[in-house]
């Protein structure tokens, strides 16, 4: 809310929030939408909205000749594409789009950013698209931050990208919120894990209303990557911080390693699939499966949903794995300390997770075991307790990410109640999830 | 366990397990230390531990000319020097040995890692340190793995680490195992927060009977340090794969990365402080408290026990937080997806944490908010959400680790009950925790 102040300055000026302005700052002309000050601490701070899609905050006092500038103020970036024309002698392409920041609109009365936007109008952000893809459908099954997706979404989303492979896509673009984009990339790898076409998962950084919008970049090298022929399920985003490149990394390998950088997505304990520029350019990096269009999509198995994460950390309360074991869960993953330890021959001998353990896995819990230093592979053979846990029967998942882990762990349960099989289905490589050999040059990458 | 054509070959030849033997391998001349081969998968293969540290197994029918040398073996490294000569001349700094892998030694019997080896043992692994320190004491208050740590042992340290300084040590270095060193750096950091010293926390990738064995070099860069005017607790560990020159990091800032690299510990959000060379060079990267020997050392608070770290992922089941409530926990970490979110506006309502998170600030416990990305900041001010969440009571603890978040936490809570205060320490900087500036190049580095 402005001060009063500034709603009297305003008001003689016959300006109103929305109104597009032009004005005086240390003798440089500016021009911009007036925006709403809300959830600010400095009620005398106009806030414009700039050309350049940046949003700054300056003290009434120091502008100059405000004028309302009579032209209708549009958020910059959505509205200034008409509707696109796709041209049917491209590749076709379908867009299933589930909510995200790259889907999204500030809402200038709150301050707060809201998931609004009707799919097409993602399109209109990117019309360089109609250039590399025919895009013949457009499924929007439902419009979320990506922090409220469930297993459910996953198996629903899985089922229409089947639907519209075997329509005959060259590929299919998911538009999804980053928080848990790289959950749904593994979902969709093993739910998908026989297919032969490759699924771009793309979301965006920053909205569409700011001028470092990452998402359009990442719609345009998604259409380069689904067009191309490797066949994997991968998310596809900016590479560095400038608008150069991106990554296409292996659905089953990638992280979100930053809250807010553009180039948030790495790879873990492998390198990119590919670099792709927006003009087509690709730079392959990695081993990748080779797109087959004769391969029918079949969604295989579902989710146990009673699976659960647990961290081993120092004063971690062991009774938590009970916790779990008495409400009947089917698998834990245990983000171990490093090689794969837990605590063990703990001083109080109340605060070792062995017993616990043991009892679980021998409940007929399913008990895996990844590394919650994110790079690099738990084993077994190292040290005393180590073997211990292995003995007991815990499963030590090499160099699975725990996210993924606990993704397969669910899909695996989905397909069977026998241990043994569940076993053999965690520790087979089916879209590239292990790594026999981690190049040095993965580290940190 | 050597197959029985195995002995005999060894019985013919007067060869026992851990004898020094002599012999010939395509021609050329090798010598080592029989070992017993336990664990392997050939029972067929001689295990020989070389001069240069490493093992190797070959099979008994490649070895030529096999005969007992009659020197009586010894373990690689750890025996080879005499007891240290301290020169009196040196600045005073003490040891305090708490076990961890830069202290173990490999059990041939059963091929496990053992932390078994006596604190002095240590030293001999690093003659060095006569040059650099005199060592006046040398405490060792328990010897464990550090996956079994806890609180009460952080706070053990912490009065050792005092006294030692109080008896007008200029620094104090501690031997640990990795697995949780920056849980313990973090712990030291808050309960010795305003004295004006180094201490260096040391581990081992390797243990010492290894030619990799990187303890001896952190050791050495780890006197260097305390002999600084860098008044910080850090972690001193290898900064590259190479034995150039480790890293000391913030202890509040930095985190295991990878289960095995000799480089696994990098700084989170922000630079080093410093590389340091062993030869004593020091190449300053950040800023950092100065030393100042007037200061006193003084424990400050200890920890609250009852705190966990609760990680947000999808289908992650919302009642894990009413549990700890049930339980009497006093404080949680929440573990949030990016920018602070948990599932909040899920399909089905029984998804939502935003309830029980509610339930769980309105009973009194504090929660606070910190990021799963592990670089980067939370925001409440970005999303729909993560305003409700501020609004609800929820404490957005800017760029802290996870983990340090929850050591702070337990911290924060041994000192005082009012929940006001408590925010109050949570959002107080006291050792470099918080950054208000995150530079570009500290992301992955």
């Amino acid at each position: 809310m402005y001060s009063g102040k500034v709603k009297e300055f305003l008001k003689k000026r016959k300006v109103s929030e929305g109104d597009f302005v032009k004005f005086v700052l240390k003798g440089v002309k500016y021009c911009g939408i007036l925006l709403p000050n809300e959830g600010t601490s400095s009620t005398d701070s106009l806030m414009i909205k700039q050309e350049s899609g940046y949003n700054v905050g300056i003290n009434y006092n120091d502008v100059e000749c405000l004028t309302n500038a009579g032209k209708k103020a549009t958020l910059g970036g959505v509205s200034k594409f008409k509707d696109l024309k796709f041209n049917k002698q491209m590749p076709n392409v379908s867009l299933v789009a589930t909510g995200g920041t790259i889907s999204s609109r500030v809402d200038y009365k709150t301050g707060g950013v809201y998931m609004l936007m009707e799919p097409n109008e993602i399109l209109k952000t990117t019309p360089e698209l109609v250039d590399i893809i025919n895009l013949d459908a457009i499924e929007s099954p439902f419009r979320i931050g990506s922090e409220d997706m469930s297993p459910d979404l996953w198996s629903l989303m899985a089922d229409i990208i089947a639907k519209r492979f075997n329509k005959g896509d060259v590929g299919v673009i998911v538009t999804h919120g980053t928080d848990t984009l790289h959950y749904t990339s593994s979902a969709l790898s093993f739910l998908l894990k026989d297919f032969q076409k490759p699924i771009a998962l793309v979301g965006a950084q920053r909205s569409p209303d700011r001028g470092s919008f990452d998402g359009s970049m990442n719609l345009i090298c998604a259409a380069q990557y689904v067009t191309s022929d490797i066949a994997e399920t991968a998310i596809v985003m900016h590479g560095t911080m400038n608008d150069d490149f991106c990554f296409a990394n292996r659905g089953t390998k990638v992280r979100k390693m930053h809250t807010s950088r553009r180039d948030a997505f790495r790879p873990i304990n492998t390198l990119p699939l590919a670099k792709i520029w927006p003009d087509g350019k690709k730079e392959v990096l990695n081993q990748y499966r080779k797109r087959d269009d004769s391969v029918k999509a079949k969604v295989c198995g579902g989710f146990e949903n009673k699976v659960a994460i647990i961290s081993a950390y120092p004063g971690a309360d062991p009774e938590i794995i009970d916790y779990y074991v008495d409400k009947g869960y089917k698998g834990i993953i245990i983000s171990s300390t490093a090689l794969g330890h837990v605590p063990g021959y703990t001083q109080k001998k109340k605060d070792s997770w062995l017993p616990v353990l043991k009892r679980a896995v021998d409940s007929g819990v399913f008990v895996g075991n990844a590394s919650q230093t994110i790079y690099g592979r738990v084993h077994p053979h190292v040290y005393r307790q180590l073997i211990e846990l292995e003995q007991m029967g815990i499963v030590f998942l090499e160099d699975l990410l725990v996210e993924t882990a606990y993704v397969k762990l669910m899909w695996a349960l989905s397909q069977t109640k026998d241990l043994k099989r569940v076993k053999e289905i965690m520790l087979t490589n089916y879209v590239g999830e292990f790594n026999q050999r981690i190049v040095p040059e993965a580290f940190l990458y």
